[in-house]
């Protein structure tokens, strides 16, 4: 079998799906492989590979698979495809086409709306990648992708498995690392963002992870009038990178 | 009766009702009326009433009262009363304890959750107050008080029915008119925010209405990087309401 059977971004049979799962470039594609519950020992060998690749599996009833391929002959197993290819940060820095200067690092930001809705500010206001942590972070589905208006499609989303490392080869790259959270006193207006920079964001229920605040170069907060509860995720990315706008239209001036 | 009954915040019983309806006081604190829909003929004149003070009414079968207040006698009709009150700009323009010198106008804005994080970002941000027109804006229900962190509980939110002449009015009082949209060639960063201001955002479907536009002091949008689709309004919303904190903060200095 040359082709694997498609049906809009849902992929099925155990044909199908084995050689999708054997196909390097294809695998990282893969947001949720769908096993009907009744047949899982079945797919043993091939759920042990989507656990090592971390791809998420979801036990269902059979009605839900019949549902997805519109009543296709699935064999138990669905897997559903996205149009988003991930990227490594070593891909985006090797491109020839348009230099890199702005990344913006989202650590563990799992809720999907917030994640659309800061990939779209970012693709307007000039970032030129996304980057997320291997592990714990929105996946990429259907909701994010809607949230964001389209944005991530647009914009390369880098997956790296070891973050540090990704900083540290940034830094060496020339990019200041500016961590933004309010559990500090600088003020963002205070860094100097015509640089080339990564901006860290952490999560409202999490914040930044400490081994990152180490590597930074910087920590800065949004200035705020009020004794309060910090600004949701989404409306703080968009801040700051407006901030990051409004000094390189000043510089340019 | 002197006491309406209480359960949270659902108030039941035709008597309770009629007596809630006739406190000009309390009924701007009513989000909804529910109704059993084989008794609407019953409440013919009290729904008469409601409807002319553009309270919002549903029908539902008998059982779903049940649940709202917990099996107690609800004969019927159950109103439920928000903890939110509604101010004028009359109202917090002659409290005395604060000058008002920053007012956000929703025009139109009726998703909940950006009508919460707004409120949110105002609150943090340093705004007194938000404007809302009469009809046609989100209702501060539970979703949107959860979305504002609480915000909504702490920031005066006016309802006015006639939004020109509440424009003219603030006019009149020195404030100035700014509508951000993107539909200009200022940017934010060239209005000067020190003067007390009326700061207008429309929905992202809607924009902002023309009559609104023609009696504005300035229009104002945010620079982009790239050809795109708008922001989302709540993220429009953290970033016009930094870029007037950061220009207060530096004419501080």
């Amino acid at each position: 079998m040359k082709h694997p059977n498609y049906s809009d971004n849902f992929i099925y049979g155990a044909h199908s799906v084995e050689e999708l799962m054997n196909d390097e470039s294809k695998i990282k594609k893969i947001e949720k492989i769908y096993v009907d519950e009744s047949k899982h020992k079945q797919y043993h060998s091939l759920l042990n590979k989507a656990r090592l690749n971390k791809i998420s599996v979801q036990y269902v009833p059979a009605v839900k698979l019949d549902k997805l391929v519109k009543n296709k002959k699935h064999q138990g197993i669905v897997v559903h495809l996205l149009d988003i290819e991930y990227y490594t940060i070593s891909d985006i820095l090797n491109r020839t086409t348009k230099k890199i200067e702005l990344i913006v690092f989202l650590d563990r930001i799992t809720d999907v709306r917030n994640f659309g809705s800061i990939a779209r500010s970012a693709y307007a206001l000039g970032a030129d990648a996304l980057l997320i942590p291997s592990k714990d972070s929105a996946s990429i589905n259907a909701d994010a992708i809607k949230t964001s208006a389209g944005a991530l499609i647009k914009i390369p989303v880098c997956k790296e498995p070891n973050i540090l490392d990704t900083l540290q080869l940034l830094k060496n790259k020339g990019f200041q690392i500016i961590a933004c959270h309010e559990k500090t006193s600088s003020t963002i207006d205070e860094i100097n963002f015509t640089h080339p920079s990564v901006i860290i964001l952490g999560s409202e229920h999490n914040g930044i992870l400490k081994e990152y605040l180490k590597v930074c170069d910087a920590e800065a907060k949004i200035p705020m009038n009020r004794v309060f509860d910090s600004l949701n995720v989404a409306v703080s990315a968009g801040i700051v990178l407006y901030e990051v706008t409004r000094q390189k239209r000043k510089n340019k001036k």
